[in-house]
């Protein structure tokens, strides 16, 4: 069950300088936990931990770490432990090490590595942020449609070592390009005899290097597949994606959704590693630029002074009636904006969205505006009026916000514009300003102000 | 590429009753295409292009319609071809969808189940929701420590095909007790003799079936697995987690959290399938909750009728205040909750984070409270002293929001509560009703009102 965070046998050894032990300790436990352990460490137990694993394990430690502890660990070893490192390292691991690391290591690490090595982690940071080639890996076992199945065996057997996914296998032709796939599963269960172009699936779905990853994501979720091929512009076979960077990218996206709906700038780093004015950054321009949508709201509310001094009770409506309207229109582009985000809502159902939102928001609005005209004429006896306006624009404010909020996510992705980030400030003061505006237009009519 | 959706082949086959080309063009479409398709036809068209299905792939296309669909299909078939079906599911499949199907289906199903099948059945709609029994599968490969690695390849290639996850294979003892687990990768990459007992990982990470499915997942992306050992109390291996249930728990729970943090009930089905009643009513609850809210905002706001109605122009900043308490609020409150969802932030990081958020809001409140004077004094002339007013009221509204807003959730988590649904409304109120009886004391003492 829960193994992590046992530590206090590792820190012992440690404390005691009792090395073998330590090593023996290590060997035992998960990689991932390791990281976590040195982590926590101060500087120098850290690399003298990191001396004490063992050797198989270093690379896949190092890749877990986080790339403050990956520096210390670079500057204490030698330019040829370093290149033993790197070359352990799968290309995808060692890019995205690359990427977080400051250029002068940057070279260091790229200086020790094997040439063909150093060309194919070259070749993997050019690919664009976010794109399929970014969170690719090269390590994949390819096959030729000629070979039996106990060929292939034998070829994963003899190179399946240094592959970070060996089952899924890619039959491709001598200019290699993509013209099947196996999985182990079916090699496994059919006769060794068995040629791979009778066994292979031809209709292969695969990513493009350039496409977006969050694209390439959506349809290994639909497929359930573990990992997916991805060819280059000229169907050639480039690198493969895998389950596991599709999570990250799943965690990532999601994360970063939540971020901008809550208007902020998406953090590249988790928030108790953020520094105080980064965080500041991220969140002080959405603010202001919300604070322009408040402002317009004031401005409208200036225009009705005369009505609000001649009837003040008017005023303390006014954040019942905001508050509502931004939840409302929260509701629904919240909705629609996930429903995009998984793949669900395509533009094309705009109509589909703007009716069904009109109908829901008809409910609900009815349902607030019946709810709180009652109170208001039990709590201000003989102000039926008032009661009246205040239902009256609630319903308005209602299906305004929840119409707007439903279809403003699909006109922005319909622009190219991201919707998560346009909804929040758009809604906000669309619905504000029209609320206000029912509400004291109705009011001067119907109180005669 | 995009190969989805390419279904005018299949449609002409199907108008033209060209049942065999039909049955040959299904063939070679994925199960999940396949499902697709049918999803979006008339009852009896979907009905024929079933009983067109090749044998091997009815069940796999089965599982992937949505319950409607499969209830059209199983009053179309006969208690035998229902019988067949059921067996060729995966437990977990035949589990997802009986939870969705009407009593009186889910008896037929299980009475054309084989006695075992059906006791498995049984055993796993037992398991409570969203707890790791109710997601995992019974399908996996079981070894002994005493086999060598061809007696275990040659047991895969026998028992194999039913199984849905061949590449992780569990080794138990006499009681099914977990020993350890071996991957394919190693066993292939192992000599034919070596023996299992040898080769295994004996420090096993698992799960057990009553665990909370989120944390289960959690910790499969931790360690990056395809799959994880379900045991029950006894450490009595009983079932697997494969990678594709993993993902679909991520995204039904960042779903269920957006849901929440936009202040809704959860809905178990996507948008565009959900009834405008069932949205409806989602929605109605959390608005009236949060109508509550602005009520008593309200309330505070009737107590300075006096002030207002003295100085009409102080009405037309409190949008703005409001606007901003709430954004900056739910900016921390977004970002405390979604590191608590992935696993970041524990209970234990409270006064990290309050600390964090103390300085962060700081630093946001200040820049925006001077933005805001100079916007003051520029468009309000000889009217400093409302300006101060209302960039000092900006200040400590953005100071409680983002306090409250970070260590809200954590408290929330602490007593067991659940942080998404907590946030919203609790914020919006502490923090409306604070901005208000601050601006209004600051202006009674400043303007002396």
């Amino acid at each position: 069950m829960e193994k992590e965070y046992d530590f206090e046998l590792l820190n012992r050894y440690l404390e005691m300088r009792d090395y073998r032990s330590l090593k023996e300790a290590l060997a035992k436990e998960n990689e991932v936990d390791i990281a976590d352990f040195m982590e926590n460490l101060p500087q120098d137990k850290a690399t003298v931990v990191f001396r004490t694993l063992p050797k198989e394990l270093a690379a896949e430690v190092f890749s877990n770490l986080p790339p403050e502890t990956q520096q210390i660990i670079i500057r204490s070893i030698t330019d040829e432990e370093l290149g033993a490192i790197v070359e352990d390292l799968f290309v995808d691991d060692a890019v995205d090490m690359l990427e977080e690391l400051p250029a002068n290591v940057v070279k260091r690490v790229l200086k020790n590595a094997q040439p063909e090595t150093r060309n194919l982690i070259n070749q993997f940071l050019n690919y664009p942020e976010n794109s399929v080639g970014s969170i690719m890996t090269a390590e994949f076992i390819d096959l030729k449609k000629t070979m039996t199945v106990s060929d292939a065996i034998n070829r994963i057997r003899r190179i399946g070592e240094d592959r970070e996914s060996i089952y899924t296998c890619y039959v491709t032709d001598s200019r290699r390009c993509l013209e099947g796939v196996v999985t182990v599963k079916e090699l496994l269960l059919s006769p060794d005899e068995t040629v791979i172009g009778d066994l292979m699936e031809r209709d292969v779905i695969t990513a493009r290097t350039t496409e977006d990853q969050e694209e390439a994501v959506q349809r290994m979720m639909r497929y359930d597949f573990i990992s997916m091929p991805v060819v280059d512009h000229e169907n050639r076979l480039v690198g493969i994606v895998t389950v596991d960077d599709v999570m990250d990218v799943m965690e990532e996206e999601a994360t970063e959704d939540f971020e901008k709906m809550a208007a902020m700038a998406p953090s590249e780093r988790p928030y108790l590693k953020t520094n105080v004015f980064e965080l500041a950054k991220n969140r002080i321009v959405w603010l202001l630029v919300l604070m322009v949508s408040g402002m317009i709201t004031g401005g409208i509310l200036g225009k009705y002074e005369a009505s609000f001094a001649a009837l003040p009770l008017l005023v303390t409506f006014i954040p019942m009636l905001t508050d509502t309207g931004g939840n409302a229109g929260s509701q629904s582009s919240t909705l629609v904006i996930r429903g995009m985000a998984v793949g669900e809502i395509r533009p094309a159902d705009f109509l589909k969205v703007l009716w069904k939102e009109l109908r829901v928001s008809f409910i609900v609005g009815v349902a607030l505006s019946v709810v709180n005209f009652i109170r208001l004429v039990i709590m201000y006896p003989g102000n039926e009026l008032i009661a009246l306006t205040v239902a009256f624009a609630l319903l308005a404010t209602v299906v305004v916000a929840k119409t707007i909020g439903g279809i403003l996510p699909i006109i922005a992705k319909s622009v190219k514009a991201d919707p998560a980030i346009m909804a929040a400030p758009l809604i906000t003061t669309i619905v504000d300003a029209c609320s206000l505006v029912i509400y004291f237009n109705v009011a001067e009519r119907l109180l005669k102000l």
